[in-house]
């Protein structure tokens, strides 16, 4: 197995991202083959300041960066020699069989949708991330960005692709799929999500377990994958990290806070496409990267993509 | 100036709802009068267990109670002898000034829309939400709540409700109004969220700020009223109570994140309609009811709708 990783993308580029690389090495298995997108006399020298030989890793070079601020269309049908993009060619071209990234959000889902393929089936891919909540669960969140408008029929596939990622990848028998709502009745919601309830409520694909609201996300929620929209799911997302600022502003040191740190939630795999694509958080530390690359060979090892196609295939027939 | 009292709704009514306005009378005016809506014969027992005379408030008896989970149109439309009903109708005929509430905020919200008029020119009213944000700020946030759905006229009119609250009732001179959004830039958003963004930009009528993502709500926003769709608005509100629930959990004690308790945020006030109507937590304490009161006299000594209507004319002029 061959995992990509840009090298030239994030806040903390290409030290931490290089320095995450070199970390996983210790807990990826022996099958496993990094390759890194970026700038190859840069990543002898940070290797070489960790006596780490470089070769361990394969080495595309990529002398080029697209930037948080670049506009994603533009600066990826541009910066041609950038990780990002060389990154997806190569994955297009079966060269790798993942890729991940701490890169510009809006430029790594356009590679998503203009190199990659969408899974057949698929209406739209989406993103996700895996809340920390109380008691040592976590809670998978879709989608968290990638479409802010989202038809009935979309956030229904959501609770599809959710299930499967439950399924595969945190390790849940029959994950419950529960609908973001601003009330537990099904007659709540804006006009997507009531009539997503109703579609939801006759699924046979996934274990529909109704609305939840948001107060119940952090304390023992009855749900497993939570499904919403991309701007509510988005707006979710950065509340949380709102809050990490403010329990750090105040001084508060408690374990399960801490994990709220979006360096321990780990990155958003993008789902519905047809490889494992990960993105990290731009300021992501040596850590976070890590995380990343283990979240990518799971996806792997998990037979993730097979997954889908398989479900989306049954949804399809019956 | 004459406020009506629901006594009869609210999880811990009538006890609590009638304890609370026992102890808003040290706060209020001598030009204040308050109108309770409730059995007579409970009130006056409350009043004796403290040794208060009745007589004290002026008391429509009102046997009936909608609760919290009936169906909002429904329960208002066939309990017309509850507070809620009695309250609104007192109101439409000018027997009380202002009304509070702890009830079902779907039969409140009905009651606003059916019995009460909607302010001329406004297109929908809305709720809102006094945010407790880090250094002893407010930040307003509307609507949380009523409409699930807002076209691009409509979140524009919420920026000029919200900055006429903001100087009214928060005593902010120029408030600044920011558009809730996922991304700072101006392309960023849902389509409705897009083209508001285009009509604020170009308001007369209010101090419009630009985009501002939810990460950045808590610690010294940019802003001093955030507008959004009632479906975000009440995802983001119910998240906040989940932290203080979790807060709790983790028996952490702070001084600021106790503020996250709704007691102390208040009620939320309903703008857009012709008389001001408060509507509180379902939870209520005693204290969050004198809170409810004490911001419904604000409204009528602050002459708030009658600032809405001076605005609302102005805009409509120019």
């Amino acid at each position: 197995m061959r995992i990509g990783v840009d090298v030239t993308s994030g806040d903390y580029a290409p030290q931490n991202v290089v320095l995450g690389a070199i970390d996983s090495l210790k807990y990826i298995t022996s099958n496993t083959k990094l390759v890194l997108f970026g700038c190859k006399e840069t990543i002898f020298s940070i290797c070489k300041d960790r006596s780490v030989n470089p070769e361990i890793f394969e080495i595309v070079n990529s002398s080029e960066a697209i930037e948080m601020g670049d506009h994603p269309v533009k600066a990826y049908n541009t910066k041609l020699n950038s990780g990002i993009v060389k990154g997806f060619e190569s994955l297009k071209r079966g060269q790798i069989d993942a890729f991940a990234s701490c890169g510009n959000t809006g430029a790594m889902l356009t590679g998503c949708v203009t190199t990659l393929k969408t899974l057949p089936g698929i209406i739209r891919p989406c993103i996700s991330a895996e809340l920390p909540i109380y008691g040592d669960r976590r809670l998978l969140v879709l989608d968290v960005g990638f479409n802010t408008d989202c038809r009935p029929d979309v956030l229904y596939q959501f609770g599809l692709l959710g299930s499967v990622y439950a399924k595969q990848m945190m390790g849940i028998v029959n994950p419950r799929v529960a609908l973001l709502n601003i009330g537990e009745e099904k007659d709540k919601g804006n006009m997507s999500v009531k009539e997503a309830y109703s579609l939801m409520s006759d699924s046979i694909h996934f274990n529909f377990c109704g609305n939840i609201e948001s107060n119940h996300l952090y304390l023992d929620p009855e749900a497993d994958v939570v499904v919403t929209d991309g701007f509510v799911g988005n707006v979710l997302l950065k509340q949380i990290e709102g809050t990490y600022s403010l329990i750090k502003k105040l001084s508060i040191n408690n374990d399960f806070l801490e994990r709220l740190n979006y360096e321990y939630y780990g990155g958003t795999p993008v789902l519905g496409v047809e490889s494992p694509v990960i993105i990290a958080h731009g300021a992501s530390s040596s850590l976070a990267v890590t995380n990343m690359i283990l979240q990518s060979e799971r996806a792997l090892l998990n037979k993730l993509v097979d997954k889908f196609k398989e479900t989306i295939s049954y949804e399809q027939r019956y």
